[in-house]
């Protein structure tokens, strides 16, 4: 993936309003967009943060592409397993 | 909203799998759309469902669009609150 990290967001286990901060900062960073991504439970979040950064601090920012995926996990011991992502390009 | 409402599977507290089944049951009722629809936490389950839909039973049926928006809730009470939803068009 030719991709560059500083424009993506990981959505994980901190609050809401972290990740939503970051997605602000580097739109006010000079970013045209930023990519959300989340897997598993947390997918339900980075809506969240996607949600409240356009309604309530960047209303110039679109929702440009919602890709919805499968990605496959393999824990310490070997065993692989699948689970569901979510990747929320925003564009300025 | 002029919708049919026999064509919109909404995702909540149930199995992953009892949802599957009820998209796959409508394509194969000879319905050409089929809408999941999800609000807050389980926004994830829908996402689930959807990738197991196409990945595992209908491999033909395509991602049409993924819409993502806030809802407001009124409680019993009168107080409202805002909660992310999601909605995903799969087209056969």
């Amino acid at each position: 993936m030719v991709e560059k990290d500083d424009n993506v967001v990981f959505v994980g286990k901190k609050s809401i309003m972290g990740y939503v901060l970051a997605v602000v900062t580097q739109f006010n960073s000079g970013a045209n967009s930023v990519i959300v991504k989340a897997r598993g439970r947390v997918i339900s979040k980075a809506v969240d943060v996607e949600e409240i950064v356009r309604n309530r601090f960047l209303p110039d920012v679109k929702l440009d592409n919602v890709a919805l995926k499968t990605e496959e996990l393999t824990s310490e011991d070997g065993s692989k397993s699948k689970v569901s992502a979510i990747e929320i390009t925003l564009k300025r």
